[in-house]
């Protein structure tokens, strides 16, 4: 490989891009914002899929696939919905294009649409508009429904995976008839989202609730699980919000209590999207390239043979083929790189670069010895193992991966959180180390305002845990219910 | 439930939206010709999704995703792509939505693009616009890839699942070094269409040629996979295409060979959508509803618990989940419908009318003798069955449903495929019984036109087998290779 990848001392940002680039995850594409998903990036999303959708249906949901475009008086129907989106989404005016003698191909002029359609950025007004008909009586509730789709948001500023114009991403829209169910439902799925990150992706989150002028544009409050990066930068990694019935009064969705009273329907969304991705990659990544927890990595292991001669080709792949069989069957996602015209070292870099989590190497004097070497990419240790009893070494190697990325990604987010009880030492902790600042405040959004403007650091949540301790807020001398977290953001 | 489902001898068509909404497999959506996939369609279409795309990545293919969006000026580069798709596009012209004073929320006129973007109606272009800066040499081929994505052409005449504005799909856009080795993956994925149509879907299919006038736009060859409807209307249900080196030149995507000579790269494409489901639908089912088969069943076994004392109920259902822990066991998808405010007869009816193809009932007296009924929905018959090897006695049902289904279609498609040798009775047998028709064809496209016009039937395909025997075009006089399938269609 001719260039390299960018150290993270160097240039944080460029260095995201380029593990992006040489781990093949993600490509620009020629429309402005919008990326191509390479096989290696979506082979990711199809396991953080596959993880979410079993605990979705566990606690059952059931998937639906609404559509694509929404009627622009939809968006119009819930006041802080439209405030939140109008600015930002692509407007579908016309059906057909036409070869212009003068101008060449255009929108055909005759084929304007009477109401323009927007491409969704979310879908709860066609979802609630649907629901309003399909919601009769208590005996339609609760609806538990998903969605797998993409949807669009006309962002200015782009960045792969974490910020991009279309994007992938799962979204629920659940229907209850009592405030308390919905609340729970909020909940449940804050719980889903916190477990997947954690167990899955390796990445501890802090889970907790946004304030006013963070909030979801339509909901009654919003929860979120907030992850650290290496560099100090919190990311919002999934959000679960409780609506009220603000929805069904837009959408006039009524049902018929137990009573027989006519009452709104509570509802909730939530969503996490390839936004995580980036997380991923963010968290555990280092200056070689990206590094994959076990759980999600397509490959979990590769076996690299090596041989000159014809003849210890024979035995080696045989043996190989032996290995893969053996782990194949404990359920270790294992491929044998038998790539005539690359060199070995050249596969060991390749996997290391795609963040594989364990290498193996095997020689003709491995294939006499019966041992073959382990490399991991998490510490770069290298041993010579015995053939026997492989794949329970292996999976028990995977495990203490997993383990151990998820130990180092909250050893460093502990690092880099810090209690503070002055503004001063706020602004000092912010500009020398970044990372979460836990600090009092007065809950009013003039003091979160101006902290913003002054030092771009946003609350990121008030905590759901550890909540408890009251004091002052150091700027404005009010009294505080707790610590709240704040950090500078992707 | 109120309503009945309307029979197919009184007016098919309706039939067919009837069993969709009673069977709750979609909804319309406010917006024109767009559908709500409601959950039982939607889980139908995952586990179609899941059979597919386990055979694609069974021989080399790997999933990734391209934007939505495509520039205007890309549907321009390939000729016959253009003409085939700019008259039904969804097109893109604005970036925002703004209040106005008089005319309310409007596209914002500061926000029109400088180019238009046209929601895909397929992805070709942007894709070969990608591959262009991917390869380079041989070394980078083949590209063997997919996605799973929602894509839009503004239909004027939609039908559920049938035809859609937007509908979801997976398509498939292969790069090759060599003409052999395109043209053979084309083959290779109609084999894996007609495979999972057969095998999965319980719908025997011709394997054929389109012939040029019913080309994809942009194609050098069109292979197809074409069922027949119980109506006596064929159905095309998959097509792959060989798309010779037309997009390469398009985008300019050349690669150097192992000579060190510049060529351009050889292409297909291929995809199978939601449609499928129409065809499921319209193939197996009846009168009473939705008829699935076991194999993408969502739910492949219903138990309904019956019992109307409380001491009953405890019996019953705890016999019901032994049973439903042992058939899971066996990976059965079974769920025991143990909600109460709800009749016995009532659920029958429901998975009736929903398709699932056992349906188990237990009451007090199966629970002393050690019995179970056994229904099945696809020919009525009921029967008293031991508890002691149930799951092994299911198993075999479940696969004697498959095939019976497979038989049943079978046969009605032969009874319902008709050989001619006059142009009479070719459309005295379409206007009586309609189905396929083979018949001599001289292989001009003034032929096609003319019986097209006179007649609404179109040529299906050119079959892949059987097109051996040489005759006469009954109509022109002149000489034919073959017999050609011919069918009113979808």
């Amino acid at each position: 490989m001719a260039e390299a990848i960018t150290s993270r001392a160097q240039d944080y940002s460029q260095w995201y891009l380029d593990v992006i680039k040489f781990a093949k995850l993600a490509d620009y594409s020629p429309v402005r914002g919008c990326m191509i998903i390479r096989p290696n990036g979506y082979a990711l999303w199809e396991n953080m899929q596959r993880a979410l959708d079993d605990m979705f249906k566990a606690t059952g949901h059931q998937n639906a696939y609404f559509p694509l475009f929404i009627p622009q008086s939809f968006l119009a129907k819930e006041a802080a919905h439209v405030d939140g989106f109008a600015k930002e989404c692509a407007v579908v005016t016309h059906s057909r294009l036409k070869l212009d003698p003068v101008h060449g191909l255009i929108a055909d002029p005759d084929s304007k649409l009477e109401e323009n359609l927007i491409v969704r950025p979310t879908s709860e007004t066609i979802i609630w508009d649907t629901y309003s008909r399909w919601i009769q009586s208590w005996r339609d509730l609760p609806i538990l429904m998903n969605q797998w789709a993409n949807v669009v948001r006309w962002e200015m500023r782009t960045r792969l995976f974490l910020r991009t114009m279309e994007f992938l991403w799962q979204e629920g829209h659940t229907a209850h008839a009592t405030e308390q169910e919905a609340v729970e439902e909020t909940l449940t799925i804050l719980d889903i989202y916190a477990k997947f990150a954690e167990e899955y992706m390796a990445v501890p989150v802090i889970k907790g609730i946004k304030t006013a002028s963070e909030r979801f544009a339509g909901a009654v409050e919003t929860y979120c699980i907030e992850a650290m990066m290496q560099d100090g930068k919190a990311l919002q990694a999934g959000t679960s919000h409780f609506l009220g019935q603000n929805f069904a009064k837009a959408f006039e969705c009524k049902f018929q209590n137990k009573n027989n009273e006519l009452e709104y329907v509570w509802a909730t969304s939530w969503g996490v999207s390839t936004r995580l991705i980036g997380a991923l990659i963010m968290v555990h990544s280092d200056d070689k390239g990206l590094i994959m927890p076990p759980k999600l990595a397509p490959t979990q292991v590769a076996l690299v043979p090596i041989y000159r001669s014809d003849e210890d080709r024979v035995k080696v792949l045989e043996t190989a083929e032996g290995i893969k069989k053996e782990l194949l069957a404990a359920g270790v996602r294992i491929i044998v790189d038998d790539r005539d015209g690359f060199r070995p070292g050249w596969k060991f870099n390749e996997y290391e670069v795609q963040g594989v989590p364990v290498r193996l190497a095997l020689g003709p004097r491995d294939v006499e010895n019966g041992t073959v070497e382990v490399a991991r990419r998490d510490n770069g240790t290298k041993d010579s193992v015995s053939q026997t009893g492989l794949a329970a070494y292996i999976l028990n190697t995977l495990d203490d991966v997993q383990k151990g990325l998820f130990d180092r990604a909250l050893k460093s987010r502990e690092d880099l959180t810090t209690t503070v009880d002055s503004y001063e030492e706020f602004q000092s902790v912010l500009d020398s180390k970044g990372g979460f600042i836990r600090m009092h405040w007065d809950g009013s959004e003039e003091t979160e305002n101006k902290i913003k403007e002054e030092t771009k650091a946003t609350i990121r949540c008030i905590p759901l845990e550890g909540y408890e301790e009251a004091g002052t807020d150091p700027i404005t001398g009010m009294p505080s219910k707790g610590y709240v977290y704040f950090a500078r953001s992707y």
